[in-house]
């Protein structure tokens, strides 16, 4: 199979306890293989649940932010322009905005997403978008706070 | 959000130990979310790895069968049609075969194999299709059969 390299340079994002790490994908012609965790990698935290989330063309899910939940991302189908924004208090990064594109072939990476940062996706494919979520916790809505935070769009 | 539910009527598999659960979808204007698996429920037994596997269309990735591996296939783009082969001579189901579609929106279901089972995978999609698979273990090339097993294909 071959194996194929993200063509952007990454970068490692601004907001303290962000990680984008490159995944890998294996193509031939029947397909791909496409890797996102695994329990023995250096990033793996915790198992609490995989879901996916589609994301229709044109449109934007908005700000979310866990109080305890570690989200890992990727995007195995489109393209997806994450946001984030942190407000914690005591963060090194307090008040920095920040946006990241994960997709196929070129950015085909994992978000790491520590709990109290704010982060919203907008599908930016011409099709339909997916992104999977390994979270460190099952859902709970009690540690899930769907408020915009208090900053001007970006 | 609206919540639609499978279609079809969902029946177990004959072969001992394949299970089939329906998985929720919730949609609404942007898009919808897929559930796939939690650790709190009672499906569960161990998070090893999640990875995908894109299938071109028209394309059938043949026989596998992994002697550690519980795997939980499902597939959140297109449409897939499994084949099993049941060789366990010690199985009740021994020498059975069995076929199950898996796709949205009528049939997204979990499809849990343990070990020592064939199992190969087609796209019936006319585009790509995406199968996920949280595994029980981390990938393992010592653990992974992929001779095609002794019966005629079906």
């Amino acid at each position: 199979m071959a194996k194929i390299k993200n063509v952007l340079k990454l970068e490692q994002p601004t907001i303290s306890g962000l990680k984008i790490i490159t995944l890998k994908q294996f193509y031939d012609k029947h397909g791909a293989v496409l890797h996102m965790l695994r329990s023995d990698s250096k990033h793996f935290k915790q198992f609490g649940e995989i879901y996916f989330s589609e994301i229709n063309p044109g449109c934007t899910k908005t700000w979310k932010n866990h109080s305890e939940m570690i989200q890992n991302f990727t995007v195995p189908i489109g393209k997806v322009l994450f946001k984030f924004y942190d407000d914690r208090p005591t963060s090194k990064s307090f008040g920095v905005k920040e946006k990241i594109i994960v997709g196929r072939p070129d950015n085909y990476h994992l978000i790491i997403i520590p709990p109290l940062i704010w982060y919203s996706f907008e599908n930016i494919s011409k099709n339909h978008s997916l992104i999977a979520n390994c979270a460190s916790i099952p859902h709970n809505p009690n540690e899930l706070k769907k408020d915009k935070p208090k900053i001007i769009d970006f």
